[in-house]
Parts: structure tokens; sequence; C-alpha cells
């Protein structure tokens, strides 16, 4: 089998634990970006905000709630995945004004989708919606991972941090939104950071799949 | 700025609703599913199993626990994202193993993080389990996605099926396993799928996006 290009690139990425603080170009940082904005999600609703740190002032900040792990500090740029935590039908109602004005429908014509979602917030618990929310951020992380491959740009997909500690430093919770996963971009410190040679540990594929 | 091949390539692709049965060559098929084993997850611990069905008779069975989307028994292969429902002690040594073995290291080296993962499962819930496993499902079928339009096919990420039927279909709660989301691959059928002539609706970067 031929390697694709992208192939290559996540044979090439790992989870950076130390980067060496140096700035990403900003047309690759844009299409890093935009890659990230062209995700798919649940309905198409996008139930997140995207908060892109390059303030090194705040990156120090962060780093406690984030266990001090040195990627923080030494990225050049946070992606900070930040789930919705209110749910309303005015939300709901503009997303549908988007697709209308986007795709130069009726409003009429998709009174049917926007009632499936209202349906869903009024039929799910609040921790359900939150739940769904901060799957479709998952997808998001996994477009922006990739997309740093490709452009050489080395990235760390993050759990590891407290949510209440992040969300006050940014002023999240004002803003009806809580941080779902992070994805730190930048360079490779490569004498120093202790997985930078390390092969890469993935399940065989004869124990990850099984085929119909 | 210059578009990237993956730009490019995710602005082509949309969620595909009919597609025309074609089946995807082989070769393709394993550059997305290899994608997909290369994406990371936290702890590096892949808590899910991914089942790969071609079966045409086994998608017919599926489709009524998918409402009936016609993507169903359309596609080529569905790859079916099944997040495990068990977590204990054996599932880490067996995975500190592999770490050793894959990287030459001790047992000893490796035995802190070993017991960072097993802390986890102590102190977390079932059900924060397994909302964590089914979330890095997510950054899999991101991965799933971008390596899809690398490979110009189209694609469906689902959400929209009954975890206990697809997931009595498949037998998967025998193997400790429940249905997270769904992949599905082929090739789009044009003509008859409302969606393929649709402009792509996405939020725009100024509403999506804080930068600090």
């Amino acid at each position: 089998m031929e390697k694709s290009d992208l192939i290559k690139a996540l044979e090439w990425r790992y989870a950076t634990k130390k980067m060496n603080g140096k700035q990403i170009p900003e047309e690759q940082l844009n299409n890093i970006l935009e890659a990230i904005r062209l995700s798919p999600s649940s309905l198409g609703f996008t139930p997140y905000t995207i908060i892109v740190v390059k303030d090194q002032e705040t990156k120090e900040k962060l780093l406690p709630h984030c266990y001090n792990q040195s990627q923080i500090t030494t990225a050049s740029t946070l992606v900070i995945f930040a789930a919705w935590t209110n749910f309303n039908i005015e939300q709901v109602d503009k997303y549908m004004q988007e697709i209308a004005t986007t795709r130069n429908v009726s409003l009429e014509s998709l009174q049917g989708f926007g009632d499936n979602i209202k349906q869903k917030f009024n039929s799910s618990s609040h921790e359900e919606l939150l739940t769904w929310a901060a799957k479709q951020t998952y997808i998001a992380l996994g477009f922006g991972l990739c997309a740093a491959a490709i452009e050489k740009i080395d990235s760390t997909p993050m759990e590891g941090f407290i949510p209440a500690g992040v969300d006050s430093v940014l002023g999240l919770e004002e803003m009806g939104l809580t941080t779902s996963c992070i994805l730190a971009l930048g360079y490779r410190d490569e004498e120093n950071d202790f997985l930078s040679k390390a092969v890469k540990v993935r399940r065989k594929p004869e124990e990850l799949f099984v085929t119909i």
C-alpha cells in the first residue's frame, strides 16, 4: 500500500511534551484553524467556541491549571475548545437564519429541521447536552491534529487540566462556555522532550479492527 | 492565504445523505483505517474497538436502528466506533506490556504511568469512564473524516442511531462494547442527494474564534 501524505504526516506527529517557544507562521496557523472551522458537528450546530491563545502571559496563568505541563508555555499557540453550557431556542433560530441566508432557502423549508433540534434540547437533560456538546469538540480536535500534522506543526491534544481553573483564567463561565479539550501547537524541543524519539505505540490493526 | 490540499478536500466533502453503492478500493479504505488507527487518545489507551462493516446484509439489518437513513445501505463501508464499556486493571497491565515491548523499556519505568491510569479508573464513576471512552472515538472519527476527504471518498459522520439496536445487530454487548458514532464511507449519489449541491454552512471565523 502506498502511504498517503496524511499517513506520513500522522506517523511523524506525536504528543509533544516540550516545545521550543518558536512562533507558528500566521498562514500555517490559519490553515489549521480553517480545518477546525470546517469540521462537522452534530446537526451542524457547532455548540462550541474556540479560544486561540497566543498571549504568553495568559499561557503562564493557565500553566498551574494544566498540571504544570511544559507544552502549555512552550507552545506557540493554544487552541482551547470551549463547549457551550447553555442551550436555547434563540440559538436554533439564529442557526436556521444562517442556513437560510447561506443557502438562499426559506425559513419555512427549515422548520422541521429546527424543530428537531429544539425537540432534542427539550427532551435531553442538561448533563446530556453538555456531553453532546463536548463530544463535538473532539471531532474538531481531530481535524486540528490532522491539519497541524499536514503543516508539519507539532501538536499535543490535552485533557489534563482543571476545567474550572482554565475557565476562570479565560473568563469562560460568563461567556456560557467551559473548557472541553486543548490543542497545543508549536515546535518540538527535540533534545529535551523525552518522547521525541520514542516509537509510536498504537493498537495493532488485528486488535483494533473487526471486519464484517 | 494559499489553501492546503487538506483544506481543499474539507471544502469538497459534505455529510453525504445518499450514496451510490459503489465499493471503495481496498487501498483507499486501508489508508482511511490507518489514519484512524494512528489517531491519538487520552493516555494513549484507545478505549474502543472498530467494527468495519462491508457486508450488505448486515447494513440492511442496521438500517432500522439508524432511522432508515439511506447512507447506511448505500455506503460502501460503515466504520462503527464502539467504545469499551468495561475498564479494569488487566487492560492497563496489557497496555503497559505493549509500551514496554514496542519501546524496549522496562515495565518498572512505566509503573508510575500505569498507576495513573489505574487511579483514574478507581476514582471515576462508570458513567464518567463511558463518556471519557466515547469522547476518544470522536477524535478517531475526525481522523477518519479527514483521511476520507484526502482520498476523495465521501463520508457521513453519524450520531443518528439507536445504540442498543446497533449493538444488538453486531453483538457488541457481549464484546463489552457500545456504539459511540458511525462513519459511512462511499460515493455520493450526486443527482439524488439533496445536500450534494448545497452550500456548506459553517460558523463565520469572527463568530467561532476568540483570539487572546
